[in-house]
Protein backbone atom coordinates (compact mmCIF):
# COMPACT_ATOMS: atom_id res chain seq x y z
CA UNK A 1 0.00 0.00 0.00
CA UNK A 2 1.39 3.01 1.38
CA UNK A 3 5.48 3.98 0.61
CA UNK A 4 7.03 4.24 4.10
CA UNK A 5 8.14 7.53 5.11
CA UNK A 6 10.96 6.25 7.58
CA UNK A 7 13.57 3.75 7.33
CA UNK A 8 12.40 1.02 9.59
CA UNK A 9 15.02 -0.46 10.82
CA UNK A 10 16.01 2.89 11.92
CA UNK A 11 13.08 3.12 13.42
CA UNK A 12 13.20 0.31 15.20
CA UNK A 13 16.60 0.44 16.24
CA UNK A 14 16.35 3.56 18.03
CA UNK A 15 13.68 1.77 20.36
CA UNK A 16 15.17 -1.35 20.99
CA UNK A 17 17.51 -0.11 23.29
CA UNK A 18 15.16 2.01 25.11
CA UNK A 19 12.53 -1.34 25.55
CA UNK A 20 16.10 -3.55 26.43
CA UNK A 21 16.51 -0.62 29.21
CA UNK A 22 12.82 -1.05 29.96
CA UNK A 23 13.00 -4.88 30.85
CA UNK A 24 16.64 -4.66 32.34
CA UNK A 25 15.18 -1.66 34.96
CA UNK A 26 11.51 -3.98 35.31
CA UNK A 27 13.04 -6.83 36.12
CA UNK A 28 14.95 -7.95 39.22
CA UNK A 29 18.52 -8.37 39.46
CA UNK A 30 20.61 -10.95 37.55
CA UNK A 31 21.86 -11.47 40.78
CA UNK A 32 18.84 -11.00 43.35
CA UNK A 33 18.18 -14.18 44.99
CA UNK A 34 18.06 -16.62 44.06
CA UNK A 35 20.46 -15.82 41.75
CA UNK A 36 19.96 -18.72 39.24
CA UNK A 37 16.03 -18.09 38.54
CA UNK A 38 16.94 -14.75 37.73
CA UNK A 39 20.03 -15.46 35.13
CA UNK A 40 17.77 -17.87 33.60
CA UNK A 41 14.76 -15.37 32.99
CA UNK A 42 17.24 -13.09 31.90
CA UNK A 43 19.05 -15.27 29.18
CA UNK A 44 15.91 -15.77 27.35
CA UNK A 45 14.28 -12.58 27.90
CA UNK A 46 17.88 -11.31 26.33
CA UNK A 47 18.95 -13.75 23.75
CA UNK A 48 18.30 -11.44 20.72
CA UNK A 49 14.77 -11.40 20.36
CA UNK A 50 13.72 -9.03 16.84
CA UNK A 51 11.36 -7.17 20.07
CA UNK A 52 8.51 -6.97 17.41
CA UNK A 53 5.93 -7.04 19.93
CA UNK A 54 6.76 -4.07 21.92
CA UNK A 55 8.15 -2.24 18.62
CA UNK A 56 4.04 -2.70 17.74
CA UNK A 57 3.41 -1.36 21.27
CA UNK A 58 5.15 1.55 20.63
CA UNK A 59 3.97 1.64 17.15
CA UNK A 60 0.33 1.52 17.90
CA UNK A 61 0.76 4.46 20.65
CA UNK A 62 2.31 6.70 18.47
CA UNK A 63 -0.23 6.20 15.73
CA UNK A 64 -2.39 7.22 18.73
CA UNK A 65 -0.43 10.15 19.61
CA UNK A 66 0.84 8.90 22.82
CA UNK A 67 4.25 9.19 24.40
CA UNK A 68 7.14 6.36 24.64
CA UNK A 69 7.18 6.50 28.08
CA UNK A 70 3.62 5.84 28.98
CA UNK A 71 3.94 2.69 26.70
CA UNK A 72 6.99 1.20 27.79
CA UNK A 73 5.46 -0.64 30.20
CA UNK A 74 2.52 -2.19 28.01
CA UNK A 75 5.70 -3.37 25.84
CA UNK A 76 8.04 -4.90 28.55
CA UNK A 77 4.76 -6.96 29.63
CA UNK A 78 3.72 -8.34 26.26
CA UNK A 79 7.23 -9.28 25.98
CA UNK A 80 7.42 -11.10 29.13
CA UNK A 81 4.52 -13.49 28.06
CA UNK A 82 6.24 -13.82 24.47
CA UNK A 83 9.43 -15.16 26.46
CA UNK A 84 8.04 -17.02 29.00
CA UNK A 85 5.59 -18.93 26.30
CA UNK A 86 8.74 -19.52 24.21
CA UNK A 87 10.44 -21.10 26.97
CA UNK A 88 7.69 -23.43 27.63
CA UNK A 89 7.20 -24.47 24.22
CA UNK A 90 10.91 -25.54 24.00
CA UNK A 91 10.52 -27.90 26.82
CA UNK A 92 10.91 -31.54 26.34
CA UNK A 93 7.59 -32.12 27.29
CA UNK A 94 6.29 -29.43 24.62
CA UNK A 95 7.76 -29.37 21.14
CA UNK A 96 11.24 -30.40 22.71
CA UNK A 97 13.67 -27.72 21.17
CA UNK A 98 17.14 -27.72 21.49
CA UNK A 99 17.83 -24.13 19.41
CA UNK A 100 16.58 -21.07 19.67
CA UNK A 101 17.39 -17.20 18.27
CA UNK A 102 20.65 -19.41 17.86
CA UNK A 103 20.98 -19.97 20.88
CA UNK A 104 20.39 -23.12 22.98
CA UNK A 105 16.79 -23.47 24.59
CA UNK A 106 16.41 -22.53 28.59
CA UNK A 107 16.02 -25.83 29.90
CA UNK A 108 19.56 -26.89 27.88
CA UNK A 109 21.54 -23.97 29.97
CA UNK A 110 19.36 -24.39 33.33
CA UNK A 111 17.89 -28.04 33.82
CA UNK A 112 14.00 -28.45 32.94
CA UNK A 113 12.44 -27.25 35.86
CA UNK A 114 14.55 -24.28 36.29
CA UNK A 115 13.18 -23.32 32.65
CA UNK A 116 9.49 -24.07 33.74
CA UNK A 117 10.07 -21.63 36.76
CA UNK A 118 11.57 -18.96 34.75
CA UNK A 119 8.94 -19.18 32.14
CA UNK A 120 6.45 -18.97 35.55
CA UNK A 121 8.52 -16.25 36.45
CA UNK A 122 8.26 -14.34 33.49
CA UNK A 123 4.29 -14.59 33.23
CA UNK A 124 3.98 -13.58 36.40
CA UNK A 125 6.33 -10.46 35.98
CA UNK A 126 4.28 -9.47 33.07
CA UNK A 127 1.23 -8.54 34.78
CA UNK A 128 3.08 -6.82 37.67
CA UNK A 129 4.82 -4.74 35.29
CA UNK A 130 1.80 -3.94 33.65
CA UNK A 131 0.20 -3.00 36.86
CA UNK A 132 2.86 -0.25 36.87
CA UNK A 133 1.29 1.44 33.71
CA UNK A 134 -0.40 4.71 34.14
CA UNK A 135 -3.88 5.11 34.29
CA UNK A 136 -5.29 6.93 31.31
CA UNK A 137 -8.34 8.75 30.90
CA UNK A 138 -10.33 6.08 29.24
CA UNK A 139 -8.21 3.17 30.66
CA UNK A 140 -6.72 2.18 33.81
CA UNK A 141 -4.73 -1.37 35.44
CA UNK A 142 -8.25 -3.16 35.31
CA UNK A 143 -8.54 -2.56 31.53
CA UNK A 144 -4.83 -3.45 30.90
CA UNK A 145 -4.35 -6.77 33.05
CA UNK A 146 -7.86 -8.40 31.50
CA UNK A 147 -6.38 -7.42 27.67
CA UNK A 148 -3.45 -9.39 28.33
CA UNK A 149 -4.71 -12.15 30.74
CA UNK A 150 -7.34 -12.72 27.92
CA UNK A 151 -4.83 -12.38 25.19
CA UNK A 152 -2.58 -15.08 26.99
CA UNK A 153 -4.77 -17.25 28.58
CA UNK A 154 -6.67 -20.62 27.68
CA UNK A 155 -9.01 -19.89 25.16
CA UNK A 156 -6.30 -17.48 23.21
CA UNK A 157 -2.32 -18.30 23.37
CA UNK A 158 -2.61 -21.13 25.78
CA UNK A 159 -5.31 -22.97 23.88
CA UNK A 160 -3.21 -22.56 20.65
CA UNK A 161 -0.40 -24.25 22.10
CA UNK A 162 -2.96 -27.11 23.23
CA UNK A 163 -4.48 -27.14 19.98
CA UNK A 164 -0.99 -27.09 17.90
CA UNK A 165 -0.11 -30.09 20.92
CA UNK A 166 -2.97 -31.73 19.59
CA UNK A 167 -2.59 -31.55 16.19
CA UNK A 168 0.64 -32.39 15.63
CA UNK A 169 0.67 -35.75 13.31
CA UNK A 170 -2.60 -35.25 12.09
CA UNK A 171 -4.28 -33.68 8.95
CA UNK A 172 -5.67 -30.17 9.76
CA UNK A 173 -8.07 -28.21 7.39
CA UNK A 174 -7.16 -24.81 6.68
CA UNK A 175 -9.81 -23.80 9.26
CA UNK A 176 -8.37 -25.76 11.58
CA UNK A 177 -4.92 -24.50 11.29
CA UNK A 178 -6.37 -20.49 10.88
CA UNK A 179 -7.83 -21.49 14.20
CA UNK A 180 -4.88 -22.54 15.81
CA UNK A 181 -2.62 -19.24 14.27
CA UNK A 182 -5.68 -17.15 15.20
CA UNK A 183 -4.55 -17.88 19.15
CA UNK A 184 -1.07 -18.90 19.10
CA UNK A 185 -0.01 -15.88 16.83
CA UNK A 186 -2.84 -12.71 16.32
CA UNK A 187 -4.00 -13.20 19.98
CA UNK A 188 -0.70 -11.62 21.70
CA UNK A 189 -0.41 -9.50 18.63
CA UNK A 190 -3.38 -7.87 18.73
CA UNK A 191 -2.82 -7.98 22.48
CA UNK A 192 0.21 -5.64 21.59
CA UNK A 193 -1.41 -2.65 19.50
CA UNK A 194 -4.77 -2.46 21.80
CA UNK A 195 -2.50 -2.15 25.10
CA UNK A 196 -0.30 0.36 22.94
CA UNK A 197 -3.57 2.43 21.86
CA UNK A 198 -4.64 2.41 25.32
CA UNK A 199 -1.43 3.49 26.60
CA UNK A 200 -2.48 6.53 24.31
CA UNK A 201 -6.12 6.86 25.37
CA UNK A 202 -6.99 5.74 22.17
CA UNK A 203 -10.36 5.96 21.08
CA UNK A 204 -13.16 2.66 20.82
CA UNK A 205 -12.80 3.51 16.89
CA UNK A 206 -9.17 3.65 17.15
CA UNK A 207 -9.29 0.57 19.53
CA UNK A 208 -10.99 -1.61 16.46
CA UNK A 209 -8.74 -0.27 13.82
CA UNK A 210 -5.86 -2.03 16.11
CA UNK A 211 -7.51 -5.35 16.46
CA UNK A 212 -8.46 -5.42 13.20
CA UNK A 213 -4.79 -4.85 12.10
CA UNK A 214 -3.39 -6.83 14.78
CA UNK A 215 -5.43 -10.04 13.77
CA UNK A 216 -4.45 -9.80 10.28
CA UNK A 217 -0.85 -9.03 10.86
CA UNK A 218 -0.47 -12.20 13.63
CA UNK A 219 -2.08 -13.91 10.91
CA UNK A 220 0.29 -13.18 8.15
CA UNK A 221 3.23 -13.68 10.76
CA UNK A 222 2.67 -17.01 11.36
CA UNK A 223 1.68 -18.15 7.55
CA UNK A 224 5.40 -16.71 6.94
CA UNK A 225 6.61 -18.22 9.59
CA UNK A 226 5.64 -22.02 8.20
CA UNK A 227 6.57 -20.59 4.81
CA UNK A 228 10.42 -19.93 5.90
CA UNK A 229 10.38 -22.95 7.37
CA UNK A 230 10.26 -24.92 4.32
CA UNK A 231 12.21 -22.31 2.53
CA UNK A 232 15.25 -21.07 4.73
CA UNK A 233 18.15 -22.71 6.57
CA UNK A 234 18.61 -23.10 10.18
CA UNK A 235 21.46 -20.42 9.92
CA UNK A 236 19.55 -17.85 8.39
CA UNK A 237 16.66 -18.39 10.46
CA UNK A 238 18.12 -19.13 13.85
CA UNK A 239 16.66 -22.17 14.52
CA UNK A 240 15.77 -25.70 13.49
CA UNK A 241 14.32 -25.15 9.58
CA UNK A 242 12.72 -27.99 8.50
CA UNK A 243 11.05 -29.17 12.04
CA UNK A 244 7.77 -28.18 10.72
CA UNK A 245 8.44 -30.99 7.83
CA UNK A 246 9.64 -33.72 9.98
CA UNK A 247 7.06 -33.30 12.93
CA UNK A 248 4.85 -34.06 10.60
CA UNK A 249 3.11 -30.44 11.83
CA UNK A 250 -0.12 -28.83 9.79
CA UNK A 251 1.54 -25.66 8.12
CA UNK A 252 -0.28 -23.60 4.66
CA UNK A 253 2.46 -24.93 2.90
CA UNK A 254 2.06 -29.03 3.44
CA UNK A 255 -1.92 -27.78 3.04
CA UNK A 256 -2.18 -25.29 0.08
CA UNK A 257 1.65 -25.69 -1.35
CA UNK A 258 4.02 -22.67 -1.31
CA UNK A 259 3.04 -20.21 -3.84
CA UNK A 260 -0.90 -20.05 -2.51
CA UNK A 261 0.80 -19.26 1.32
CA UNK A 262 2.60 -16.82 0.09
CA UNK A 263 -0.48 -14.91 -1.85
CA UNK A 264 -2.32 -15.91 1.77
CA UNK A 265 0.24 -14.35 3.61
CA UNK A 266 0.48 -10.76 0.69
CA UNK A 267 -3.34 -11.05 1.01
CA UNK A 268 -3.94 -10.72 5.17
CA UNK A 269 -1.12 -7.66 4.87
CA UNK A 270 -3.25 -5.95 2.99
CA UNK A 271 -6.30 -6.78 5.30
CA UNK A 272 -3.89 -5.26 7.84
CA UNK A 273 -2.98 -2.22 5.86
CA UNK A 274 -6.70 -1.48 4.55
CA UNK A 275 -7.97 -1.74 8.56
CA UNK A 276 -4.80 1.24 9.56
CA UNK A 277 -7.26 3.45 6.86
CA UNK A 278 -8.86 5.62 9.52
CA UNK A 279 -5.89 6.52 11.31
CA UNK A 280 -4.78 8.91 8.18
CA UNK A 281 -0.94 8.44 7.44
CA UNK A 282 -0.29 9.02 11.01
CA UNK A 283 0.13 4.84 11.65
CA UNK A 284 3.60 5.17 9.15
CA UNK A 285 5.36 3.18 11.60
CA UNK A 286 2.44 -0.08 11.92
CA UNK A 287 2.36 0.36 8.58
CA UNK A 288 6.15 -0.06 8.22
CA UNK A 289 6.04 -2.75 10.84
CA UNK A 290 3.47 -4.64 8.89
CA UNK A 291 5.53 -4.40 5.35
CA UNK A 292 8.93 -5.70 7.29
CA UNK A 293 7.15 -8.93 8.75
CA UNK A 294 6.61 -9.74 5.48
CA UNK A 295 9.29 -9.34 3.99
CA UNK A 296 11.88 -10.74 6.61
CA UNK A 297 14.15 -13.82 5.84
CA UNK A 298 14.34 -15.13 9.20
CA UNK B 1 -5.15 -18.82 73.02
CA UNK B 2 -8.25 -17.33 73.03
CA UNK B 3 -11.32 -20.99 72.64
CA UNK B 4 -13.03 -20.48 69.37
CA UNK B 5 -16.49 -19.02 69.28
CA UNK B 6 -17.82 -21.68 67.02
CA UNK B 7 -16.92 -24.66 65.09
CA UNK B 8 -14.11 -24.21 62.45
CA UNK B 9 -15.48 -27.10 60.69
CA UNK B 10 -19.24 -25.55 60.03
CA UNK B 11 -17.41 -22.68 59.30
CA UNK B 12 -15.45 -23.99 56.24
CA UNK B 13 -17.80 -26.22 55.41
CA UNK B 14 -20.68 -23.67 55.18
CA UNK B 15 -17.82 -21.41 52.56
CA UNK B 16 -15.93 -23.80 50.66
CA UNK B 17 -19.00 -25.06 48.06
CA UNK B 18 -19.62 -20.94 47.82
CA UNK B 19 -15.94 -20.91 47.22
CA UNK B 20 -16.07 -24.13 44.87
CA UNK B 21 -19.20 -22.51 42.96
CA UNK B 22 -17.36 -19.41 42.64
CA UNK B 23 -14.30 -20.85 40.95
CA UNK B 24 -16.30 -23.07 39.22
CA UNK B 25 -17.92 -19.72 37.67
CA UNK B 26 -14.61 -17.57 37.01
CA UNK B 27 -12.58 -20.50 34.70
CA UNK B 28 -13.82 -21.92 31.71
CA UNK B 29 -16.45 -24.32 31.62
CA UNK B 30 -14.96 -27.90 31.06
CA UNK B 31 -16.21 -28.23 26.95
CA UNK B 32 -14.91 -24.68 26.45
CA UNK B 33 -12.81 -25.26 23.25
CA UNK B 34 -9.83 -26.61 23.45
CA UNK B 35 -11.62 -28.65 26.08
CA UNK B 36 -8.30 -30.73 27.34
CA UNK B 37 -6.59 -27.90 29.14
CA UNK B 38 -10.08 -26.61 30.73
CA UNK B 39 -10.36 -30.86 31.81
CA UNK B 40 -6.57 -30.59 33.29
CA UNK B 41 -7.39 -27.30 34.95
CA UNK B 42 -10.19 -28.24 36.50
CA UNK B 43 -9.39 -31.61 37.20
CA UNK B 44 -6.41 -30.10 39.60
CA UNK B 45 -8.75 -27.08 41.23
CA UNK B 46 -11.36 -29.68 42.14
CA UNK B 47 -9.03 -32.49 43.30
CA UNK B 48 -10.44 -32.16 46.68
CA UNK B 49 -8.26 -29.24 48.27
CA UNK B 50 -9.12 -27.85 51.52
CA UNK B 51 -9.18 -24.81 50.15
CA UNK B 52 -6.98 -23.10 53.47
CA UNK B 53 -6.21 -20.33 51.08
CA UNK B 54 -9.52 -19.27 50.15
CA UNK B 55 -10.82 -19.62 53.72
CA UNK B 56 -7.91 -17.22 55.25
CA UNK B 57 -9.43 -14.76 52.29
CA UNK B 58 -12.40 -15.14 53.87
CA UNK B 59 -11.91 -15.31 57.31
CA UNK B 60 -9.65 -12.11 56.67
CA UNK B 61 -12.46 -9.89 55.24
CA UNK B 62 -14.39 -11.54 58.07
CA UNK B 63 -12.39 -9.45 60.44
CA UNK B 64 -11.88 -6.89 58.75
CA UNK B 65 -16.15 -6.40 58.44
CA UNK B 66 -16.08 -6.91 54.85
CA UNK B 67 -18.36 -9.13 52.91
CA UNK B 68 -18.22 -12.83 51.80
CA UNK B 69 -19.20 -11.44 48.51
CA UNK B 70 -16.23 -8.52 47.60
CA UNK B 71 -13.89 -11.44 49.23
CA UNK B 72 -14.57 -14.50 46.66
CA UNK B 73 -12.40 -12.92 43.26
CA UNK B 74 -9.38 -12.76 45.69
CA UNK B 75 -10.04 -16.13 46.93
CA UNK B 76 -10.78 -18.11 43.81
CA UNK B 77 -7.52 -16.09 42.34
CA UNK B 78 -5.02 -17.11 45.34
CA UNK B 79 -6.66 -20.60 44.97
CA UNK B 80 -5.87 -20.67 41.29
CA UNK B 81 -2.10 -19.58 41.99
CA UNK B 82 -2.14 -22.00 44.53
CA UNK B 83 -3.27 -25.08 42.27
CA UNK B 84 -1.04 -24.18 39.41
CA UNK B 85 2.02 -23.89 41.57
CA UNK B 86 1.10 -27.92 42.50
CA UNK B 87 0.70 -29.02 39.22
CA UNK B 88 4.02 -27.14 38.31
CA UNK B 89 6.01 -28.70 41.45
CA UNK B 90 4.69 -31.95 40.92
CA UNK B 91 6.37 -32.31 37.33
CA UNK B 92 9.14 -34.87 36.36
CA UNK B 93 11.36 -31.91 35.20
CA UNK B 94 10.35 -30.55 39.47
CA UNK B 95 9.83 -33.12 42.16
CA UNK B 96 8.23 -35.80 39.87
CA UNK B 97 5.41 -37.22 41.93
CA UNK B 98 2.74 -39.58 40.66
CA UNK B 99 0.24 -38.75 43.63
CA UNK B 100 -1.26 -35.65 45.12
CA UNK B 101 -4.68 -35.47 47.52
CA UNK B 102 -4.85 -39.23 46.95
CA UNK B 103 -4.96 -38.77 43.16
CA UNK B 104 -2.80 -39.20 39.94
CA UNK B 105 -1.16 -35.91 39.42
CA UNK B 106 -2.00 -34.03 36.73
CA UNK B 107 0.71 -34.74 34.45
CA UNK B 108 -0.15 -38.90 35.30
CA UNK B 109 -3.70 -38.12 33.72
CA UNK B 110 -3.36 -35.36 30.89
CA UNK B 111 0.74 -35.79 30.05
CA UNK B 112 3.50 -33.34 30.81
CA UNK B 113 2.49 -30.94 27.70
CA UNK B 114 -0.70 -30.12 28.52
CA UNK B 115 0.27 -29.92 32.70
CA UNK B 116 2.52 -27.62 31.98
CA UNK B 117 0.25 -25.52 30.16
CA UNK B 118 -2.66 -26.17 32.98
CA UNK B 119 -0.58 -24.67 34.68
CA UNK B 120 0.08 -21.74 32.89
CA UNK B 121 -3.68 -21.20 32.49
CA UNK B 122 -4.65 -21.20 36.01
CA UNK B 123 -1.71 -19.05 36.85
CA UNK B 124 -3.24 -16.72 34.28
CA UNK B 125 -6.43 -16.68 35.32
CA UNK B 126 -5.72 -15.72 38.71
CA UNK B 127 -5.23 -12.58 37.54
CA UNK B 128 -7.95 -12.24 35.10
CA UNK B 129 -10.29 -13.13 38.03
CA UNK B 130 -8.54 -10.54 40.38
CA UNK B 131 -9.15 -8.09 38.09
CA UNK B 132 -12.68 -8.56 38.37
CA UNK B 133 -12.36 -7.54 42.17
CA UNK B 134 -14.37 -4.25 43.00
CA UNK B 135 -12.45 -1.40 43.67
CA UNK B 136 -12.67 -0.19 47.69
CA UNK B 137 -12.20 3.14 49.06
CA UNK B 138 -8.26 2.30 50.20
CA UNK B 139 -7.63 -0.17 47.45
CA UNK B 140 -8.01 -0.60 43.75
CA UNK B 141 -7.17 -3.22 40.74
CA UNK B 142 -3.28 -1.87 40.76
CA UNK B 143 -2.81 -3.03 44.26
CA UNK B 144 -4.54 -6.63 44.27
CA UNK B 145 -2.22 -7.38 41.61
CA UNK B 146 0.46 -6.10 42.99
CA UNK B 147 0.61 -7.98 46.16
CA UNK B 148 -0.21 -11.26 44.26
CA UNK B 149 2.02 -11.00 41.28
CA UNK B 150 4.63 -10.29 44.20
CA UNK B 151 3.57 -12.79 46.31
CA UNK B 152 3.78 -15.70 43.73
CA UNK B 153 6.38 -14.14 41.64
CA UNK B 154 10.00 -14.87 41.21
CA UNK B 155 11.17 -13.36 44.72
CA UNK B 156 9.37 -15.17 46.62
CA UNK B 157 6.74 -18.10 45.73
CA UNK B 158 8.66 -19.17 42.71
CA UNK B 159 12.04 -17.97 44.57
CA UNK B 160 10.94 -20.62 47.24
CA UNK B 161 10.75 -23.50 44.49
CA UNK B 162 13.87 -22.48 43.13
CA UNK B 163 15.69 -22.44 46.53
CA UNK B 164 13.85 -26.06 47.58
CA UNK B 165 15.17 -27.25 44.05
CA UNK B 166 18.74 -26.44 44.66
CA UNK B 167 18.98 -26.99 48.16
CA UNK B 168 17.91 -30.89 47.10
CA UNK B 169 20.27 -33.40 49.05
CA UNK B 170 22.30 -30.59 50.87
CA UNK B 171 22.74 -29.99 54.28
CA UNK B 172 20.85 -26.63 54.90
CA UNK B 173 20.68 -24.32 58.27
CA UNK B 174 17.42 -24.16 59.96
CA UNK B 175 18.14 -20.35 58.52
CA UNK B 176 17.97 -21.67 55.00
CA UNK B 177 15.33 -23.82 55.64
CA UNK B 178 13.51 -21.14 56.77
CA UNK B 179 14.24 -18.71 53.74
CA UNK B 180 12.93 -21.15 51.79
CA UNK B 181 9.41 -21.65 53.88
CA UNK B 182 9.08 -17.85 53.97
CA UNK B 183 8.73 -18.01 50.11
CA UNK B 184 7.25 -21.24 49.27
CA UNK B 185 4.62 -21.12 51.80
CA UNK B 186 4.44 -18.20 53.64
CA UNK B 187 4.35 -15.39 50.90
CA UNK B 188 0.77 -17.16 49.58
CA UNK B 189 -0.93 -17.16 52.94
CA UNK B 190 0.25 -14.01 54.13
CA UNK B 191 -0.82 -12.36 50.72
CA UNK B 192 -4.05 -14.34 51.22
CA UNK B 193 -5.28 -12.60 54.10
CA UNK B 194 -3.71 -9.22 53.31
CA UNK B 195 -5.96 -9.75 49.67
CA UNK B 196 -9.05 -10.54 51.95
CA UNK B 197 -8.53 -7.46 54.26
CA UNK B 198 -8.03 -5.32 51.32
CA UNK B 199 -11.44 -6.68 49.30
CA UNK B 200 -13.05 -5.45 53.28
CA UNK B 201 -11.27 -2.10 52.35
CA UNK B 202 -8.92 -2.84 56.33
CA UNK B 203 -6.87 0.26 57.89
CA UNK B 204 -3.02 0.05 57.47
CA UNK B 205 -2.70 -1.03 60.80
CA UNK B 206 -5.28 -3.88 60.39
CA UNK B 207 -3.01 -5.20 56.66
CA UNK B 208 0.06 -4.68 59.23
CA UNK B 209 -1.64 -7.00 61.53
CA UNK B 210 -2.77 -9.74 58.85
CA UNK B 211 0.38 -9.51 57.44
CA UNK B 212 2.23 -10.18 60.57
CA UNK B 213 -0.67 -13.30 61.16
CA UNK B 214 -0.14 -14.54 57.61
CA UNK B 215 3.84 -15.09 57.97
CA UNK B 216 3.48 -16.68 61.32
CA UNK B 217 0.78 -18.98 60.09
CA UNK B 218 2.86 -19.83 57.15
CA UNK B 219 5.57 -21.18 58.30
CA UNK B 220 4.03 -22.92 61.31
CA UNK B 221 1.69 -24.90 58.59
CA UNK B 222 4.90 -25.66 56.14
CA UNK B 223 6.85 -27.19 59.53
CA UNK B 224 4.06 -29.00 60.54
CA UNK B 225 4.21 -30.24 56.76
CA UNK B 226 7.31 -31.38 57.14
CA UNK B 227 6.10 -33.39 60.81
CA UNK B 228 3.34 -34.90 59.09
CA UNK B 229 5.63 -36.25 56.34
CA UNK B 230 7.78 -38.53 58.87
CA UNK B 231 4.52 -39.10 61.49
CA UNK B 232 1.67 -40.01 59.12
CA UNK B 233 1.22 -43.10 55.96
CA UNK B 234 0.58 -42.22 52.52
CA UNK B 235 -2.98 -43.07 53.24
CA UNK B 236 -2.95 -40.55 56.29
CA UNK B 237 -2.13 -37.94 54.13
CA UNK B 238 -3.39 -38.35 50.71
CA UNK B 239 -0.19 -38.17 49.03
CA UNK B 240 3.11 -40.30 49.57
CA UNK B 241 4.80 -40.11 52.75
CA UNK B 242 8.34 -40.03 53.89
CA UNK B 243 9.18 -38.62 50.64
CA UNK B 244 11.23 -36.15 52.59
CA UNK B 245 13.33 -38.55 53.78
CA UNK B 246 13.85 -40.94 50.92
CA UNK B 247 14.88 -37.80 48.73
CA UNK B 248 17.40 -36.37 51.49
CA UNK B 249 15.13 -33.78 51.34
CA UNK B 250 16.01 -30.68 54.59
CA UNK B 251 13.37 -30.53 56.58
CA UNK B 252 13.00 -29.28 59.96
CA UNK B 253 12.35 -32.92 61.24
CA UNK B 254 15.61 -33.99 59.89
CA UNK B 255 17.73 -30.91 60.97
CA UNK B 256 16.21 -30.35 64.39
CA UNK B 257 14.63 -33.20 65.31
CA UNK B 258 10.93 -34.23 65.44
CA UNK B 259 10.53 -32.87 69.26
CA UNK B 260 11.75 -29.42 68.62
CA UNK B 261 10.12 -29.01 65.38
CA UNK B 262 6.82 -29.30 67.20
CA UNK B 263 7.64 -26.61 69.72
CA UNK B 264 8.87 -24.40 66.84
CA UNK B 265 5.68 -24.71 64.91
CA UNK B 266 3.43 -24.49 68.32
CA UNK B 267 5.68 -21.20 68.90
CA UNK B 268 5.17 -19.77 65.67
CA UNK B 269 1.23 -20.36 66.36
CA UNK B 270 1.15 -18.70 68.87
CA UNK B 271 3.11 -15.61 67.62
CA UNK B 272 0.28 -15.99 64.73
CA UNK B 273 -2.25 -15.70 67.62
CA UNK B 274 -0.83 -12.12 69.16
CA UNK B 275 -0.68 -10.93 65.93
CA UNK B 276 -4.14 -10.60 65.97
CA UNK B 277 -5.09 -8.94 69.06
CA UNK B 278 -5.82 -5.43 67.23
CA UNK B 279 -8.76 -7.21 66.00
CA UNK B 280 -9.86 -7.36 69.60
CA UNK B 281 -11.66 -10.75 69.30
CA UNK B 282 -13.25 -10.31 65.52
CA UNK B 283 -10.37 -12.30 64.21
CA UNK B 284 -12.48 -15.67 65.63
CA UNK B 285 -12.39 -17.31 62.39
CA UNK B 286 -8.65 -16.36 61.62
CA UNK B 287 -7.74 -17.58 64.98
CA UNK B 288 -9.68 -20.80 64.61
CA UNK B 289 -8.01 -21.57 61.14
CA UNK B 290 -4.35 -21.14 62.82
CA UNK B 291 -5.71 -23.93 65.49
CA UNK B 292 -6.63 -25.99 63.11
CA UNK B 293 -3.69 -26.09 60.95
CA UNK B 294 -1.44 -26.61 63.77
CA UNK B 295 -3.75 -29.77 64.94
CA UNK B 296 -4.35 -31.39 61.23
CA UNK B 297 -3.38 -34.72 60.29
CA UNK B 298 -3.31 -34.26 56.52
Amino acid sequence: MSVPAFDLSAWVAARAPRVDAALDRFLPRATAKPATIHKAMRYSLFAGGKRMRPALVLAAAEACGGTEAAALPHAAAVECIHTYSLIHDDLPGMDNDDLRRGKPTNHKVFGEGMAILAGDGLLTWAFEILAQADDTKRYGTRDYIRELAQASGSLQLIAGQVADLEGEGRDLTVAQLRYIHERKTSALLRCAVRLGGMSANCTPAQLTALSDFGYNVGLAFQVIDDILDVTQSSEQLGKTAGKDERSQKATYPRIVGLKKSQAIAAKLTRQAFAALRPFKGRAGALEDLAQYLLERKN
